[in-house]
């Protein structure tokens, strides 16, 4: 059984990097200002780069017996492509040494001067995209998103596209934008159609968006990758193919996609920023997690690549988004657990291989926006604010339709008891005027 | 003025390497199994790592003083991101080596030691892909071709959509599945309907396309990019942003396509193949011909971050389609200029940036399928067959709707005179059955 009590000092109950989590990132210092790996838990990261360092480093992770590198490495690709069996013994070994029964005292825990250079507040290190991203693909497979934002065009009766349940229907994005949690967010400018309901012929204006929007989302990176011409078994690719997942929030400006997006599908609407968790929580820390995704009744049988053995195939994890107003008045505008979907990750990576497109080891795969039922569920403003009719109500006598400059958004999400917490900390990005360019 | 006779024997007049073209290639050599840059003159590779590599290369090539490992490195990614400047002095220097009257003849011209190492018969090296691609964009830029298809769906009177002549529409395409020319494509299966004239419900099934199609498009390599945040200026795209260019085969499978694209755009259709020239060819060497693209009447005035100063914009490169049958018979299928464009490369690349997304050195961009207005000048089998009702002639007594197993498709274009041409070499590939999988 894995361990469930650290020595670590003041990890705190709601914390979500509990000794249940384990994951993994990139850091740089006070006394590294290389990036290098690391991973959380509590209040603090443990530097994994010094841990490698350590002369007995091997014996405590065999199976990075000449590997040790992949710990000083800038980005955490050399990591995920060693692969599932690597990661699960890593993280194994990891748990163990922060474990107040540690089998193996004297490597940190009793090791005052290891301890003290590898045991890091997380206030003090800076967090760096943990994966170089080569190419990013976000889905839509959150099924009341992709239900609720279909009606608002056509109707509940003609809301999804005949394909919706057939694939995962998904868009290649922008991979040089995506940032990580804390980077700012500049508002993009773009053609918009000042006001979509004024007589022929529309006439596009150059302008700062008017509808920046934000997207719930989760995210998961690829271990390792297939070759060209090759596809990815649905019921292996978890197992073969996914290092770990992370939030992910794809900003949007909605009138700049409104005028651009026919016949190609998002382009500028979407390509300014997509921000990022910078921690990556692996498969073997949500698997506890699992349920069954959307059910629709009379649903079309699935193809035979797209059937997975396992029914419980996405995860419960509970997702809030924040708002921060300039003020600094905060307000939860929804909360929604991410099992809102109707197609998995192993599904959306058979389905983008089953041509023959390769994956590479930190690719980013999105979920596409993740929302409930209620009202009290959405994961993006267009749903809060129904098309644009309607304020979202926030604290201090604020409302918004869409996000204003200053605002900042932050995604949390975490699933598991108090104390046993497996989260991925905060996605968070903050708005800034066009003018700042 | 450049240099016109080069001293290098046997360059056909024919070839698309003349003195006046020096485009940058990746090769590995009998010699040199490292991947590496090199040019083309004639039926010969110049390899520019052996020429860095004696000792006095910074005084012939003073630009690269305490660079000269960028032509060791595999890619040409650290050589681009040098910048215009570097890359105009370099091609002259190359030049005048090249040339019968250099000024350095001792260099290369009379030193039969380096000349032997260094001057390589096409035939030995082996190309690979000229830079590592960050992201890849896909644009819609031939006017004929957007109208054709448009027409095809909609009919002439609606076939543009609204955007179409206010804004560069374009696409994120697939990076891990860009291949040099010479590279096997493989038939991706997927869903597809079998049936489209059948009754509802549309029932797809999953079996490699039938309808295989290849897209005639020319390419443009960023040099430098632009900081998030920022946009790129229209009339500094050029100057500042632009490699090269080359030629891609955007292979496309239209019944994948068709069945998956609403509303998020092309994704399994595109994405199992990208086809691209190894040789990139400089703007410098392209200059001269540059002429205005395709004017149309009535056309809304420019937003001003897309009106250009020079109105010759793109260029008129004579590009032309072979297809060979499994019996290897060879049919010229079209001859087109890439004239025939709406939008210039750095129309693109302003309005790419428009909102602040960023390009990285080794992005692509390509233009979207080049078509003429005549039937001998379509850049893809969709607008030759007339959306499938039609077959195209083939030498041999053979005809096609679409590719069949062991065609090969070869793109070639040039411009200029015999023994002064700028050209692309080939981009070819050959399709192989979904069962090769």
């Amino acid at each position: 059984m894995a361990p469930t009590e650290t020595w670590v000092p003041n990890v705190e109950p709601g914390s979500d990097f509990s000794i249940a989590n384990i994951p993994f990132g990139i850091v740089t210092t006070p006394d590294d200002a290389n990036p290098h790996a690391a991973t959380a838990i509590g209040g603090h990261v443990l530097d994994l780069k010094v841990l490698s360092s350590q002369p007995d480093f091997e014996s405590i992770f065999p199976s990075l017996a000449d590997q040790r590198h992949v710990f000083a490495a800038p980005s955490l690709n050399a990591f995920a492509a060693l692969g599932r069996r690597v990661h699960r013994e890593v993280r194994a070994a990891i748990q163990d040494l922060l474990s107040i029964d540690t089998k193996h005292p004297d490597f940190l825990k009793a090791n005052g001067s290891t301890r003290e250079k590898a045991l890091i507040p997380l206030t003090k290190v800076k967090m760096h995209l943990p994966l170089e991203i080569g190419d990013y693909t976000d889905f839509y497979a959150g099924y009341h998103h992709a239900f609720g934002v279909g009606s608002m065009w056509r109707g509940p009766a003609n809301a999804l596209q005949p394909n919706y349940l057939h694939l995962p229907v998904g868009y290649h994005g922008r991979a040089s934008s995506i940032f990580v949690s804390g980077s700012p967010i500049i508002r993009p400018r773009g053609q918009i159609i000042a006001d979509p309901t004024a007589a022929d012929p529309k006439k596009p204006i150059v302008a700062p968006s008017r509808r920046l929007d934000i997207e719930l989302e989760l995210g998961c990176f690829v271990a390792r990758g297939n070759n060209p011409g090759t596809s990815i078994d649905v019921n292996k690719a978890e197992e073969d193919h996914i290092f770990g997942y992370v939030l992910v929030n794809d900003w949007s400006a909605r009138d700049i996609q409104n005028w651009e997006y026919v016949p190609l599908g998002p382009f500028n609407g979407k390509n300014f920023a997509t921000t990022i968790s910078p921690w990556v929580v692996t498969p073997d820390a949500l698997e506890k997690f699992k349920c069954t995704g959307v059910e629709v009744q009379d649903r079309p049988e699935l193809q035979e690549y797209l059937k997975e053995a396992n029914k419980d195939n996405v995860f419960d994890i509970e997702c809030q988004v924040d708002l921060t107003t300039p003020e600094g008045d905060t307000s939860t505008i929804s909360r929604v657990s991410s099992k809102n979907l109707i197609w998995s990750f192993s599904q959306m990576l058979a389905h983008h291989t089953l041509g023959g497109c390769s994956m590479r080891t930190g690719d980013l795969i999105a979920s596409g926006t993740i929302s409930g039922t209620k009202s009290s569920e959405y994961g993006s403003l267009l749903e809060m604010n129904q098309g644009g009719k309607k304020e979202v109500l926030l604290c201090g006598m604020d409302a918004r339709k869409f996000l204003k400059d200053g605002d900042t958004i932050t995604l949390r999400a975490s699933a598991g008891e108090p104390g046993q917490k497996v989260g991925f900390g905060e996605c968070s990005g903050r708005v800034f005027s066009s003018a700042t360019r």
